[in-house]
């Protein structure tokens, strides 16, 4: 059993942990090390990072080679804090010196449709949407990978969905192109305690082998609800367990923060998802 | 300049290749290598790769902490190969000795709110679909990332989606739950030529700064047009570029492969999309 591998395994599922059967790598270290990281010290980052950074997300898997995602990469400090205002005022947002906000972008195939004087009528289904979701997700889970790699810190904030035409019109977005979600890169503030490893579902709730069974769920859900009210209580934010936030996260139309209305929203945008 | 990482900006870029200005990792070298791969040994993989891999998965952020995804993971061959005659028929996702089967989930949080007596509304919109379908990809990229660290191959399977009922019927699923997509998972076979590192399109046409802004883009699509055809013809596969491919893949509803009803059949299968 690898050591390392068996601990950062205790991490992520506590008690529930399964054994670590298999020698560690480096990049399984880092793929298990991630933690969220919301405290960035401001200085930016250094030169090519960037670039490195959105390389190793357009190295990612995309649909059919479709590519049907683009980032918007923001350091202008002023529209960090509107961006941050407009996402549900997370002063990360604003204290993160590189910003990244992934597109699902259809766009780029429909002005290419035009310069061909093509229609690219796939493009108005349900499907080319999540064919661009699903393309801009696999890009942005490498570019965290590579910025941690970097000793870079990093923190998803899908709090853009928010008001997706407000931050539209902030990234001068064309229409078919929408912002899914953010990205805050920088480097972890030494000063700010340190993010810690946040325990997941048991695997065997997520993980299902030949057919979905879902027998065992319920006790294996009461037990991770222990061990993350455990969890916050040692983080010093209370003993939260999971259920009664997930009651709170999508309880109601309310506690989705204004995306009741994505579907219209997105119409708007040019995403006729048939 | 690193060499190592300046080589593989190459492969992914051709002469658009971006500067590579700073020092490289194995993490990144490891991302900036992948490439597909679609001839695997039939060998069973190490005990513990798949808990390993899985672990990988459930260390990708997650909206909220919902966890709204799922893999099944698929070995029994005779499964293997009905899941590849709904997938298109592509005969590898009956080689590889792993399919996994990637779901977007969100039957975990209806049960949850089943045992709760709490009706889970906010599952019912378009945004708890989006949520889900972003958290499996989060998921499934680390654990692509996961499995080339451990010397195996993968190729994501999208075709899964021509016909998601019926691979539901497989899977088992209940509702509220949708494959996605599929990763198969093996060793890459010796005997077939090497998969080589894929161009992408430009940084520039993907990559925008503090806006949106594609004014570089036609020219810069036509040379990755030459530039994808180049690669077509060095793997012998026909000098096809990018355009043709892309108006044949969107061109029109019937290219979607049947993809064009997802949303009444996401609708049957649990998801309002309200």
């Amino acid at each position: 059993m690898d050591h390392s591998l068996s601990t950062l395994f205790q991490a992520r599922y506590g008690a529930a942990a399964p054994e670590a059967a298999i020698p560690s790598n480096a990049v399984l270290e880092a793929l298990l090390s991630h933690r969220s990281v919301r405290a960035f010290l401001p200085d930016a980052l250094p030169e090519g990072t960037l670039e490195t950074l959105v390389a190793a997300g357009q190295s990612a898997g995309t649909s059919s080679n479709l590519q049907a995602w683009s980032v918007v990469a923001v350091e202008d400090p002023a529209r960090r804090a509107r961006l941050a205002e407009l996402a549900g005022r997370q002063g990360f947002v604003a204290k993160a010196p590189l910003f990244l906000c992934f597109i699902a972008d259809t766009s780029r195939l429909r002005r290419l449709g035009e310069r061909q004087g093509q229609p690219m009528e796939g493009l108005d289904y349900l499907e080319a949407f999540i064919v661009a979701a699903v393309d801009a997700a696999l890009a942005a889970q490498n570019i965290v990978v590579a910025a941690e790699s970097l000793g870079l810190g990093t923190v998803y904030v899908g709090a853009l969905r928010n008001k997706p035409e407000e931050v539209g019109v902030e990234l001068g977005l064309p229409p078919g192109a929408v912002a899914l979600f953010g990205l805050c890169v920088g480097r972890p503030d030494p000063a700010a305690p340190a993010a810690q490893i946040k325990p997941r579902l048991p695997q065997a709730t997520v993980l299902h082998r030949e057919r979905y069974d879902a027998s065992a769920e319920a006790a294996a859900v009461e037990d991770y609800d222990n061990t993350l009210a455990g969890f916050s209580t040692a983080q010093g934010i209370g003993a939260q367990g999971w259920v009664g936030r997930m009651l709170k996260r999508v309880g109601t139309a309310a506690d989705l923060h204004g995306r009741d209305t994505m579907k219209a929203t997105l119409r708007r945008m040019g995403f006729p998802l048939r």
